[in-house]
């Protein structure tokens, strides 16, 4: 028996519902920080491991979802999650939801409509982290939905990282997490497309890695000026004083050049070209390569023409 | 007169070819470091400024080469450099020619070829900051070429900033600089993107900003990891236990068909699930992201037939 005074208040009781690696994740996390754990997975063998370390494996979907007020679903998709919590859902009124699968923004809303018709709060939540991650400290998890909801159960979220709220729209994690893996594949392949450049040349890519990401990121790209200049996106304003769209086309035709003269892919070099194009096409020759920003807020595709043209 | 216990060692002269910005930004880095400094340009009035700063101006191109040892050219391309030192080819010989025009590699090497047809010695080079931190000593520089000669010079190349050698190939500097304006725009293109997804709900650049570059790129994309994963790359060893081509094929798709429901541009989506398309044609869907590479290695082009039917 644990003596009185150093006992710690009792964790909140959590459910977990999806035993992917990300599942157990989630429920290893939860039980090293001490919270009842109750986990439920379709084939029942996955939660093996975790009920070795203390979890409770739930008989079906409605015993998990009434063991605890807080469930967390981490399925394959939003369309999965609703058919194996479909006969739970007389258990989840009075709970909260959080949902912890990826999807589009619109699927986010839909599910955050289908809990309210059931009498679940709801919160939408993306993790940022792969699942060796989950737990620590600074893993980050974004979440969006009811602001209450989420002040009310932070304690529990913190248990498996550190939880940011976006706002009330309970689309905004999964687009926020849809953006920055925007954000990382582009720059993945941007640095993949940079190391075969200079491969071409026979540099080794663990030489070109240190002076790309080592230097050349972190000191000229991805800085705080980049965050300072975000003022001039929301405003529209591009002053072209310090460089024009015009000069950074230059550049890029010139990229898409060298691509060619040295044999290796050009299609990534040849597409910047055409956005390049199509900013000065609308408009924005003489102001600074940000604006093509405006490009990329207006869903109008370039014309394949263009970049057919340049093949 | 200064006192003989206080002076310093001469530095060496250099004359600074071309006067647009940058050219006027090294001539002043030159006379802020105490090189005298000789400058030339075709519209003579350009050097107003730096020789009321103590540069001399020289009457023809001829004369600003015989005066130093070192001539720096900064002018529009490998083609006008060419140009304008055609009349001062008598004068070239024996003396460094330090070429720093942008251009393609072949460009490069057909400079260092004139240069030695000539009996000059040459280094080619790359100036990875805009003019106002030229003189900055963490201010980059790349240079190729012969690495006596850089060796010999580097005291001079120093005082324009931070002075990188590449290698003997005299192309390697702007194969470097092209390489890495191309990660450059695609992060740019990759921020600014994302930056429209999330704008298309609502949330202002200023705090997207702040969590894209504040948090995820140096967290999650740009980070040592990359560094140390480089060495697969150089290997064509692309592990898929943690995760396939074909799972980021899925996140791909995924982000073009938000980018959709969202109404933003999905070109650039379109271009990544095209090249990720390309690496599972090929063999690597059971390999890990980076097997991008393989296609970025290769200069067949994706086929703009798949592109187009996914417009």
């Amino acid at each position: 028996m644990t003596n009185q005074l150093d006992a710690v208040p009792q964790l909140a009781p959590v459910t977990v519902v999806g035993l992917g690696p990300m599942g157990l994740a989630l429920a290893g996390a939860l039980l090293d920080r001490g919270h009842p754990t109750t986990v439920w997975n379709r084939t029942p063998a996955k939660a093996d491991d975790v009920v070795a370390r203390g979890a409770r494996s739930a008989e079906d979907i409605a015993e998990a979802v009434s063991a605890s007020p807080v469930v967390i679903t981490c399925l394959k998709d939003y369309e999965t999650a609703h058919g194996v919590l479909a006969p739970a859902t007389d258990a989840l009124r009075g709970r909260v939801l959080v949902n912890l699968n990826s999807g589009t923004p619109s699927e986010a809303a839909a599910a955050a409509g289908w809990a309210a018709e059931r009498g679940a709060a709801y919160l939408d939540g993306a993790i940022m982290v792969p699942p060796p991650l989950v737990g620590d400290p600074g893993a980050v998890f974004l979440y969006s939905g009811s602001e209450d909801v989420f002040d009310e159960h932070r304690e529990t979220l913190a248990s498996m990282g550190a939880p940011r709220f976006l706002g009330a729209d309970p689309s905004l994690a999964v687009l926020h997490n849809t953006a920055l893996l925007g954000l990382m594949y582009a720059t993945m392949n941007g640095f993949l497309h940079a190391t075969a450049l200079v491969g071409s040349a026979g540099v080794p890519a663990v030489e070109f890695a240190d002076l790309a990401v080592n230097w050349f990121m972190p000191a000229v790209v991805v800085n705080p000026t980049l965050v300072e200049q975000a003022a001039d996106l929301d405003a529209s304003n591009y002053p072209g004083d310090l460089g024009t769209m015009e000069m950074n086309l230059n550049a890029l035709e010139h990229i898409a050049r060298t691509c060619v003269e040295q044999g290796v892919h050009a299609d990534q070099a040849r597409h910047m070209v055409a956005i390049a194009e199509q900013a000065i096409a609308t408009g924005h020759g003489g102001e600074n390569y940000l604006a093509v920003f405006e490009v990329f807020k207006n869903a109008q595709a370039t014309p394949q023409r263009r970049i057919a043209s340049r093949a």
